[in-house]
Order: structure tokens, then sequence, then C-alpha cells
């Protein structure tokens, strides 16, 4: 297994003075850093358990958290594990159920860190030609028959790295065929709290709930609060959490008890969530705008993408010329994006390319498409 | 795999009336717990990168200072990779250079959680017979040439289960063999800091460096600061870090920034690390020795034990009786204790108990002693 190629591109751009639209950082201006640092004090001065060694499943009152926020029926405390970010529950989902050579179908194009996950146990990655609200069910039927593949991975909202989202139709039918076909929904939501626009749509794991399909559901703190805590959670009502949490013994014992209880401290005390998350929407779904009208304006016509409704990475089609020699290009005018080659887990790339939007200003988003397009001009 | 028998043993002990010998838990009453709130909210305050996706290999002032600590020739900031406590180490390790049906030799008894993280893989775990200082370097290289091991796992430090230490002659012979046969020595050291008796010895690491023998060490901050930090270390001068990396990013990405970073500046500020081991010597002493003169005063006969120059457990061999009748006497009477036999990684075990000190004062280790003394008269 090779490093991430996204791991060394991101290394290249670390440099100040490069506009970066290639990592996928938040902008920790936005962290709530007062409030955090509040609570970690309060939580290791006065929490007894804190600093010990805790439950391999996480701290109930978290749990608890969780499982009211994600408002599912039937999913509780005891439907709820804690993970070491969502990578980890993608890792652990891969051991407990995949074996070697087994299928795994994953959109075209899905995010790497998945592959990268579950490349642990030497699946075959089938990818799913998808519209722009994702995988047709009928492609998804199809590949199931023909597959007899372990789970669909999908990732509903805003995806990374293609920012486009499965509408409620889609959902059901995506839902039907995983019920019809006895197929595993793996649904990774991170970005789901940053909506920009448009009413918030039911999750994969409530709506399988309803139609009978099985689901497994990934949520980080991540995007919501800051991703260096490394918190995530695994909710699911199928029998797995256990050999799960088996898994997670083994792998490390459990998450951090000090950041487990500090965020709970911190959801369950008068630290006011949905104002942080209002001023995340408002800034993030700017700076959305400004490079969607960036794009605009500077690209009539050789990209194409669709406006993401959320999240925060854009996905432009390339149309009629390689990625390769602009990225070059752009890196040498100060931008760098991450070319799409690397998502397609099954090759047969398309071209395109990844633009993230969370860790730029405005003003800054405006410069880097400016130059993006000197550099594209440049090749002509 | 099933989860481990020890933690169930824990979850019947976690009653606050049961005298509980069994765990390995380390007394919350002497964290530094003043001083990592102090660091905690510095950290999240003060530090750019504390709360931000950060480099797998982890933050470099703490590689920086861990590299110092070891002290070890060729051991620089480059050669430490930072892991969620020792447990990933194991898992990463097992990971990264294990195969299915790989040998790998163990000490007998073992540590479970090793065990349990190399399970993954699928290896053959090969016990050697030990005497009171681990294994014998003839029986070491007796299993390298009949079994072809990828590696020889020890605990050279108060091991988990035995208490016993490895004598620097014996470290010698046993780094001598290493380096003859090519065998990777894997060094765990969650005790070393905690010695109660006798001058500190040099680790394999650098008696490996020294004679040219493979060697990769495992630390960890679980004894020293806390075990709800979940952090620890990989130090080795082998060129398989990076590798370790690769399996880490997909595993978790890294370990938490605002864990690195707090603790970081807790090592490099003005906390005072050695009267704070200086105390943690001092309380864990006088509760090895409690627990040890309360042995010998309720057990003049029928136990054997080699009294613990360090760490948290005491391992008495029990003659002529079987355990599981005790361990439920012991019970009834409100104290519990681990038997050994899943100690022994490849079966064969012989009758012993695993007794933590760490948990309990003098006085209750006292009373707990007793109640054991009288649940064997009890069965007699």
């Amino acid at each position: 297994m090779r490093p991430s190629a996204i791991r060394e591109i991101l290394q290249l751009t670390e440099q100040p003075q490069i506009i970066s639209f290639a990592g996928g950082l938040p902008d920790p201006a936005l962290f709530p850093v007062e409030a955090l640092a509040a609570a970690f004090a309060a939580a290791i001065v006065r929490d007894a358990g804190a600093l010990q060694y805790g439950v391999t499943e996480g701290h109930a009152p978290l749990r608890e958290w969780i499982a009211a926020r994600l408002g599912c029926p039937g999913v509780g405390t005891a439907q709820v594990a804690i993970v070491t970010g969502s990578q980890q529950g993608l890792d652990l989902l891969g051991r407990v159920l995949l074996d070697p050579g087994d299928a795994v179908l994953v959109e075209r194009p899905t995010y790497l860190g998945a592959a990268q996950a579950f490349a642990w146990q030497q699946p075959r990655l089938c990818g799913l030609d998808c519209d722009e609200e994702g995988p047709l069910p009928a492609a998804v039927a199809e590949a199931a028959a023909a597959a007899q593949p372990k789970l669909l991975y999908l990732m509903p909202n805003f995806q990374n790295p293609a920012g486009r989202t499965i509408g409620l139709r889609r959902r059901r039918a995506l839902v039907e065929v995983a019920a019809r076909c006895r197929l595993l929904l793996v649904e990774d939501d991170p970005y789901g709290e940053l909506r920009y626009e448009g009413e918030p749509l039911p999750s994969l794991l409530r709506l399988g709930a309803e139609a009978g399909a099985p689901v497994v559901h990934l949520g980080t703190f991540s995007k919501t609060l800051a991703p260096g805590l490394r918190l995530g959670f695994v909710a699911t009502t199928l029998p797995l959490l256990r050999e799960l949490n088996v898994a997670k013994q083994a792998a490390c014992l459990h998450v951090s008890t000090v950041i487990q209880h500090a965020v709970a401290r911190l959801l369950n005390g008068d630290f006011d969530l949905e104002a942080h998350l209002r001023r995340l929407r408002a800034a993030y779904g700017a700076r959305r705008d400004a490079m969607d009208g960036a794009l605009r304006a500077a690209f009539p016509e050789g990209l194409r993408w669709t406006r993401p409704q959320g999240g925060t990475f854009l996905w432009a089609e390339v149309a009629g010329r390689e990625v390769a020699p602009w990225f070059r290009a752009a890196l040498d005018r100060g931008v760098a994006f991450v070319p799409g080659d690397d998502f397609f887990a099954d090759g047969r790339p398309s071209p395109a390319v990844r633009l993230n939007f969370s860790n730029s200003d405005p003003s800054r988003i405006a410069d880097g498409v400016l130059r993006l397009r000197r550099a594209w001009d440049g090749l002509a």
C-alpha cells in the first residue's frame, strides 16, 4: 500500500504563499476555541473518569447525546460506539466485515480514505457509475447481483470529492435496493451538518430503519467542532457493534477519555451548538458562493461542476484537456488542487479536479481561481 | 476472536465493595490533574495546530522530547512515531510485520493485549519457557531455528503479568541471540519509569543499537501521566516507521493533536516530571511492599512469587491446588484477581494468579490478602 497521493500533494502545498484548494482542512478561525479549552479543563478537574482507562464502546453521556442527535427510531445509546474519527470506523468495519477478495461497491469517484481503510482487507472495489445524485439504483442492483458485494459505501451529503448530494427520492430507491438485495449500506456522513441551502434530508440510517435495509452510519465531530479531536462514531441497529468493539479493543483499547469527557461536557453544557453551526454555515456557505461565482466568471467553458449544497468540496470535470499539465502550471502560479484520478478506486478515471473552499477566505478564493484560469490559458 | 476474558472479570469486579487486585488501573489520586488541565487549556488557546488535522507521524516537539528521554544513540525525532497508546503500536506492528501463519515468540506468561493485537494477523504464538528473569537465550535460539519467527515480543521491566525483570546480563545475551538470528525484538516497556528498587537497566533498544540487533521499542504515557490520554510511541532505527505510518494513516489518520500538543506543553514546560515520578514510585512502591508483606504473613506456604522491582503486578504461582475454585471463593469474600491461564498465549497454562497492587491503598491491600487467605482456607 502506498502513502496517500493526496498527503504528498498536501506536503507540497504547505508553504503559506500557496493558495491551497487541495486539502480538506476546516478554518481554525472557526473552531470553538474558548469553549473547548473550558470543557477540557472542567472535564480533567471535575470528572472522575476523564484521565482513567475507559470502556471500549465509549463514554455513555457522549453516546447518549449522539443517539438523541441522530433521532432515529431504534438507535439509542447502545446502538452507538465511539471511534477515533470516522477513519477508524471505516478501518474497523473493514476488519469486521471484509475478507480478502470480497467485493465492495463504491461511488465513482469515492472518498480515498475509505478505499485506504478497506484496502487492508484486500477487497475488490467496484465503482458504480454516478449521475449528479450519486449511484443509479439499477446499477446498484445489477452490481449486487453480479459481484455479490459485502457492502455499498456511500457519502450521501456533499460527497468528498464530488460535492454531490443524494436526493430524497434517490435515497429511498437505494435503500429499497439494499433491503431487497440484503446489501449492507455504509453511510459516511462527515458533512451533513454543513448544509448551506435546502432542507436537511433524512439519513440512510433512518430510511433503512423504515424500509428494513441494513445500514451502518458513520459520523464525526471533525467538521462541526475540530478535526484535532479525532472523535467520531458508528451507529447501527445491526448486531455488529459487539464485534466492532472487540476489534477496537485490540486496536487501541478505547478513544481517549479526556477527549470524550470534554466533548460530552461541551455538548451537554451551555455551549450553543446551533449558533456555532449557523456561524460555520454562514462562513463556509459564503466561500462556496465565492468559488462557484469565481469559476462561473473565469470558466464560462472548459469546466463543468454542480454547485454543492454543503460540505467543503467542489468537483469540476475538465472537458477536452488533461489535468496533469494544468495541475503543474497552477502550482507554478501558486495555487494547488487535487487531480481527480486518485478518487476512482477501481481505476478508469475521468478528467476532473477537486477544489476545497473551506480553508480560504472569499478574496483568496477569487485570487486562486483567477490564477487557475491563467494557468489554463498558459497551456492553450 | 473473543472479548478479553480479563475485561469480563473487570466488569464483574466494578462494584466498589469489591477489593480488586484484578485490573491494572493506576490510582487516579496520583494523576497530575492540575498540570494537565492547565496544559490542555494552554495548548487549545495558544497552539495554532492543536485542534487542526496533524501529521500522521506525530507532533514534532513531542517526538523530540521522547527521543531525548530515550537517550539512545541513533534515535532522534525521525525515529519516533506517536500512536494511540502502545496498544495501537502493537496492532500496527502486527499489520506491518505479520502474515497469517507467521511464528511469533512470546514469554510464558505474556501480556494478553499483545496476543490480542497480533491475533488479527493470525500468527502462531510460540511460548518460551521462562525463569524468574524471562526467556532463556538458548530457548530463544532453539525456537528461532525451529519456527523461523518474525519477531520476539518481550516486556523486560516488571512484566505484565509476571512482574519479573530481565537483568542486564540476560538482556545482553538475548540481544546477542537476536543479532545472530536476525530476529526482530519488540520491546514493550510501559512500566520502566516505575522502578521501586535497584538501578534502571539499559533498554533493549540501546543494547540492540550497540550489538547490531534489530529492536522496536514501545512506550506509553499511560503509567507516568494518565491512561485516559491514550498516548504512546514507537521508536526504532529500523526502516519500518514509514510503513507503520502508512498503516496508521489508514487506521485513524493520526493521534489527537489536542492530546499531543497538551502533553508536549506539559513535558517541555515547568511541570516537574522527576518530582511527579518520585511521588508515583513512593506510593506504588509502598503498595508493592504492602502486598508482598501481607502475602508473606498470610501464605507461608502454598504460593510462590518473586517480589517485583517495579510496575503494578505481582504474579503468584499456586502449588497443589486449582485456581478456579479459589477465584470463586475469593469473589464470594469480596476480593478479585485474574486467574493466570489466559496469559499463556499458546495454552499449556500453569496454575498462577495475577495480583495488581497499584489501585488499592496499603490497608485495603492487607484486608484483601487476608480475605484471599480465608477463601483459600475455606477450600481446604
